[in-house]
């Protein structure tokens, strides 16, 4: 007997009548629907789903897989299907601040992140002791080596514990070219600044001197162009006059984690489309 | 040719396959879903379904009636089909504060809210001027009467206008529990306090003496039991501690307002479902 | 028996008992403080304080003023005294959207805007009657004359009824130069993003196209340099990715006018002080 | 030399003078005001100020006071002046679940609770790692003892490590009355429902069942009623109608472990005041 649950996503050029289409091959093929969510943008006319169902006896995820591609070429649409079973892996890279990787951990301890976190590395030595309290392994790289050979280092410990997604939890090394394209939406970052202003080092610092009234975060795939990737989460806090740059950066910390967690969350949910540039959250 | 656009609801025991049934029902009679919004609320294991779609040349209201109705036997659901081409008729009642009534001729005049407003009513003189300004009838019940022969003039006006609803922009009067009951579901009311807290009579002095760090207001369905009904939307704001009672009741009538206009624009979008004494809005 | 009410504005360099020596004064010289708000900005060493206090029997402003300048001297520092009881007269400047407008309209007809509102100028016809409905004059300005000419009809209008303040409600002209230094920190304007993201025209096209999941709206002085004024107050407003671009402008109106209104606020009350290039409010 | 840093907080029925009387005082006594906030609560007619002052060389705490017993007199206040040198000693009291324990943990260890924390209690084994990963001894007391000799067993723990102020961090167990009355204004707990509403056993059951839109967590005093005492802190979710009790549980961890954690911070930093059954916190 068949348990499963599995994602669909699909995207498309909105065209009629594509939702009955595809609740009725699910349906036809032993699916039974537990949550539909759909969005057709009319700026862009793009039609976006995201479906999660149980698999009954009859279910058989190669003859789905079969049938739906009849669709694919029907509506031209992009699709793909997960089994929630399978687990993706995991690798948190951070620095020296804890708040973040606290974050992260304290969810997954709690059971509300849907992963794997089989290893956490780090330029630095400090965060080892956080690692090892939750029994993770800790690897620390050395960018003092150039960056060619530390990120070949790098990648042969992602490759050893099957890393599928790159979590940068206030990691303080900027990402090769190289890097980010591998990692294609595949790696998310945590910006200190609401994005898109206040791009590069020192956001807190910049907002500060621009006098904005509202401080955020921003979670957003890596990408070569320095903190310009898609958006995935974004939040805020109203600060005002009277708290100095140091207070920016300690409120900011709680907006950050949130933000990042929220993310993480999004891209384990499967509930990130892409397009031109930006990505659609589809809920 | 048929452009209309129609809004399903649809609300039953959960169970498998639904989703399926009906979008397929919908499209072999020649509807194409727009938007389709889903929900099973696991607590009672419910599913509730909102769908807007466009009939095609091919669709049929009544044929489609007669095809659904099978579905509603099989499923035993509870469904309704509106035509978004007939407006809702609203009245709105106010007494001596303009804010919301400003607030909802505003959103009307820009287009915003979905339906005729041909009445506005009031218990007292005051507000005639802004009936007047939107070129909108306004007339005076007068309570002093006694509370069933004003009633009755309240509800020859509502029927003479062929009122399908009923909005309580802060009416100071209590209705009687005939009044809610024949405007069951049908007659929202806005409370300036965050309910369930704070019921009754000056709510923002209780907040005050309760010393709570954020007020609110309420949009809810009025019933016989005074501020318990089904409710449909709220929003809060922060009042630091330097506040005073008279701030409360400045800051919170923005908060009024603004929850009233999203209360009734839930309800003209068909957004809201009910169950067990509370509303499911699914959007 | 002088009842007035006055605002005191300080600014310095932080320096050792400056409370203490100011409080003094006022009290030597028969003002009773009925609030004081400070804040010593340690990032840059500046002191800012707002009074407010009351006149007693004995006050007289020029004693008040002649003592105090003797602060100015040992403390080097900058100073207002604001006599309450004299109302700012404020023009208002709208194109063809009326939210903003109407917001100011209601808060000033409610109490809450404590200034004066002679006139209202347009560079189009379509308010004239909003205008009209409150009973305030309105002159509209023709931009297709030319700058030039345009501005100085406008400034004839502005001397005519003795303006202190400007306030551009969603005013759809870019002002000179000139015409900002005249005004220089004495003209607000709303902008339709979250500065400093998103300058310049269609601010809600290019955060949809930019992704970002929070947008907002800017009060700011209006300065040569386009949308990089002081900013003055900033709200956001969570938008999730079902939004079009047309829901953004649509909900960015309830940011707009309640951010403007706020700025404007904050002005008239003297809570705003001017550092380089950005504003510190203290309330 | 000393370069202590104090907290002066004052509260009386507002007069004149006052604020120029205070920092008169502490000037002449070598003290140099840091910052001062101050309300005058007109509902009540009560002054309330928080001044934090630092000593130069000429201050005396000794003849501060003597100093200041002379404004107690003539302004009939009570006060109290607090050497920022000495920290208080915390308690945390727990059960079973973590997060509220981990975020003033993550906190404290941030440097961003200025207090000790010696001593983690607990009526259940469950957190004791949690504890002596953070290096800080862990008690276990046991409630089927009875409650008066399991309360003695936790006092006679509070009186070893002498400790000032407990927290109760989801600590699943109701606080008798004379413990109560012993720890009056010196023990915060966390209650997970947005106060005055949804008091007692599971409140996101009753905020789910009542179907309202936004729920929230309140910091505030234990005293004998329970989930009545003066509420110091309060902050919100908005949770859409399509979130199961679980969801409200999941999402309502992050706002408890960040109202204590607020709560917490106001009441080492000397912010709260108490009037008639509510706080004032003046910052």
């Amino acid at each position: 007997m068949n348990t499963n649950t599995y994602i669909l996503t699909i995207q498309c050029a909105d065209q009629n009548s594509i939702i009955a289409a595809v609740s009725g091959c699910i349906s036809e093929n032993g699916g039974n629907i537990l949550n539909l969510a759909q969005h057709t943008a009319v700026d862009i006319n793009m039609f976006f789903c995201r479906i999660k169902f149980e698999a009954t006896d009859k279910f058989n995820l190669e003859s789905f897989k079969k049938g739906f591609s009849k669709l694919e070429e029907k509506y031209n649409l992009t699709w793909h299907v997960f089994d929630m079973a399978v687990k993706k892996r995991v690798a948190i890279l951070v620095s020296k601040t804890s708040h973040c990787l606290y974050e992260l951990m304290l969810k997954y301890a709690d059971g509300e992140l849907d992963c794997e976190i089989p290893v956490i590395i780090s330029n630095h030595p400090d965060l080892a002791h956080v690692a090892t309290s939750f029994h993770i392994p800790f690897y620390q790289v050395d960018p003092a080596k150039g960056k060619a050979e530390y990120e070949a280092d790098l990648e042969a410990i992602l490759q050893q514990y099957k890393i599928d997604f790159v979590v940068l939890a206030r990691y303080m090394q900027v990402m090769s070219g190289d890097f980010c394209k591998r990692w294609h939406n595949r790696c998310i970052n945590i910006h200190h600044g609401f994005l898109p202003a206040f791009r590069g080092a020192k956001p807190y610092h910049q907002a500060w001197n621009k006098g904005v009234k509202i401080i955020g975060a921003t979670g957003h795939f890596a990408t070569e162009d320095l903190d310009q990737g898609p958006i995935i989460y974004q939040d805020v806090i109203r600060v005002n006059d009277t708290r100095s740059i140091d207070e920016f950066i300690r409120m900011g910390k709680d907006v950050e984690r949130h933000v990042l967690y929220e993310a993480v969350r999004r891209y384990l949910a499967h509930s990130i489309f892409f397009y031109e540039g930006r990505t659609f959250v589809i809920e």
